[in-house]
């Protein structure tokens, strides 16, 4: 145990929660409390927005018992931000840090929170600023480069195995046709992690498509129609980011822009007309039902079948109560510990990854890499685990079974006829 | 106990699944199993259904392990089915019955099922065929006349509760409106059981709108306004069957039929043109984010508000994997035993209904009923537990806990300005 700079020190959450980004909170706040020469460990209310506005609730403060609980719990419990900071920003955020004394900056999310760190520390040495800017991973979407896997992502593929595992059973006793959108802009891993619902023969997800791979609807219906007729049901995984082949989500091109299905209001104004965009440049693609329902609209119209239905899993995907991976709520403490420790060891900043050993039982380690290497950027799933544009390799599984932990076992009485 | 008559049995399941239902399969079934006097335990694949193309598996084949491990799979392990037998159905099923020797019919589903149950009854004893039909009740919608509550309500008011306390913690880190669609067409039950998930001043959801009373989009838009206004976020349960002073679902008239919302396609017809019912007269609701995404579009059109989402929560609901009731699990297990007693009494045909003891803590009793007294009718939520159209009485939580159980603890910082 190396020493930290004596002083304050600030901590933030943002982007999209998790069910386990407390635990890195937790970690981090438990971790900096054993180093007398911290003050304050001020958490920042929703993020870069609490820094502009002098915004803090002091950690320390806080008792160890309450700390667990908040460890225990979904959802970023200093409140989360969609904020990328200017220049001007950040130059702000610099007085007020200086104002409180703040000589370390920890800041917990995904690629877009690690792009903010980076900033704050490029502008910090540009100003002089003697500020050490810390980037702590999570992300649902498991997006991130360097990392073998991402805090989050382990909880959030564990939701959607058992939201899979139900929903081919609902399935297999009332057959149709189910179409279920799951979270996932660029990276498909979340909707790869739905292959995890398959115990027996012939169950769903029959199809698997991750926005890797150029969407297109007429050969969404074409595979949709193959399984329909050899099994007389369907269940398909589909990523909310799935885009054709010019990198264009259907969901805006096909709904949002004029195109088969339209949706309009009395003047014929095509409604969410005014995409939805963040200041990272995101356009909202989550908190509405309408790419399953086009897509389950397409099918009906175009294969006759019965009973089609669309479910979009939605937030429940990052906040449901009660879904944790143990491995995941483990390393998510893990990483907001460690980033401390890389601190004390004298780091200028940067971030800590998980990496996978090598070994025949899981384990993993963790390491230190600067803020560049993963803001920003997006990691994609690997093409060896896509099969045929429209199903996932079974190998995936080899990969993201260790992070989601055992599921109850399911009985089923095996008979074609059902 | 009393005996049962020399002969075999058929039991089929009915309706939408349940994550207990097999519960109560399971506990028929070993119940059956006691009496040596019954053959065969013909499972009916896909319920009446089975019946008519003489489809039956020998359950009494299957051994106890199995039999616990499909007890404890969510959904209808025999398949299950949504259709109401016409008299020339019954004709021919009381053929195949008599072909099998079967006695006695058991059919476990909600109030369409006790139909069926019960127009089976009344033909066989039109046309002296020596068969007895009970029923078994199971529905997440908990709208059976005479129960104090149905076996399946409790693990789908469990997943409410999880779901919104952790959507009520992600609308807190990231402020916005929230609309979330919850199943139950005539019976507001599942949708006011989200009142759970209130832990802390200022929690979620913050509105609920239940199908009992009758829905104005313009109060709803001024209810909303009201919170945003003061908490400047706002969670609201609203259920899909919501409905017009008229009774008309606001998924048909405000989506489905012209105004103000449309969904055409490019010639203009509209889509979702022909209401998909079912043989019991029930127009399709669930399996579609339509509801969600055009409240969610009004409030973002009248109230100019930024961050505005809407999920369904869709069949999760009723399949999820592990997230169980255990006094629910417990109860579903009992009715499947108590109908065989029942039976064995010599009843000719009925169901078994759960009343709620008048005890300090909480203890049940089930009672035998005639299946004219829970077929076809809806129970609805007493208005006493309806508050001002837009929320729940807190006394519902008194009803609804036992049935729920213990919710996973929540730790927040509790600050105004999160």
């Amino acid at each position: 145990m190396a020493g930290l700079e004596k002083g304050n020190v600030v901590i933030g959450q943002s982007g999209g929660p998790t069910c386990v980004i407390n635990q890195s909170l937790v970690g981090a706040v438990k971790q900096l409390k054993k180093y007398p020469e911290i003050g304050k460990i001020l958490g920042a209310i929703h993020g870069v927005k609490g820094i502009l506005e002098d915004n803090f609730i002091d950690l320390k403060e806080l008792d160890d018992e309450l700390l667990e609980k908040i460890a225990k719990t979904p959802s970023s419990a200093l409140g989360s931000v969609r904020m990328k900071p200017k220049k001007d920003d950040v130059i702000k955020m610099f007085e007020i840090m200086k104002k409180n004394d703040v000589k370390y900056f920890f800041y917990i999310g995904g690629n877009d929170t690690a792009e903010t760190a980076h900033i704050v520390n490029e502008i910090s040495n540009e100003v002089n600023y003697p500020l050490k800017a810390f980037h702590i991973p999570k992300t649902i979407d498991n997006d991130l480069l360097i990392n073998d896997h991402t805090p989050g992502f382990g909880s959030a593929a564990k939701f959607i195995t058992h939201a899979f595992a139900g929903d081919n059973l609902d399935n297999r006793s009332l057959p149709g046709i189910k179409v279920n959108i799951i979270m996932g802009r660029h990276a498909g891993f979340l909707t790869a992690s739905s292959i995890m619902a398959r115990k027996h023969e012939n169950d769903g997800p029959h199809l698997i498509y991750v926005p890797e791979v150029p969407f297109s609807v007429e050969k969404f219906v074409k595979d949709v129609k193959e399984v329909y007729d050899r099994l007389g049901r369907c269940v398909i995984a589909v990523a909310e980011g799935v885009s054709d082949k010019d990198g264009f989500p259907v969901l805006q091109k096909e709904i949002l822009i004029p195109s088969p299905v339209k949706v309009i209001d009395e003047d014929g104004t095509p409604l969410m007309k005014s995409h939805e965009v963040d200041s990272h440049g995101n356009v909202q693609l989550s908190g509405s039902g309408a790419l399953g329902d086009y897509l389950a609209g397409v099918i009906k119209e175009q294969l006759g079948a019965k009973r089609v239905r669309a479910d979009t899993l939605g937030y429940l995907q990052r906040s449901f109560l009660g879904c944790v991976s143990e491995v995941d709520s483990r390393e998510a403490r893990l990483v907001g510990e460690k980033i401390v420790e890389y601190a004390a060891d004298g780091k200028e900043g940067g971030s800590v990854a998980i990496i996978r050993k090598d070994s025949p039982e899981y384990e993993i380690d963790t390491i230190f890499t600067p803020l560049s290497t993963v803001a920003k950027h997006t990691k994609h799933l690997d093409s060896k685990y896509i099969l045929d544009g429209k199903d996932i390799d079974p190998s995936f599984i080899d990969y993201v079974k260790p992070l989601i932990g055992d599921i109850p076992e399911i009985g089923i009485i095996e008979d074609s006829r059902i």
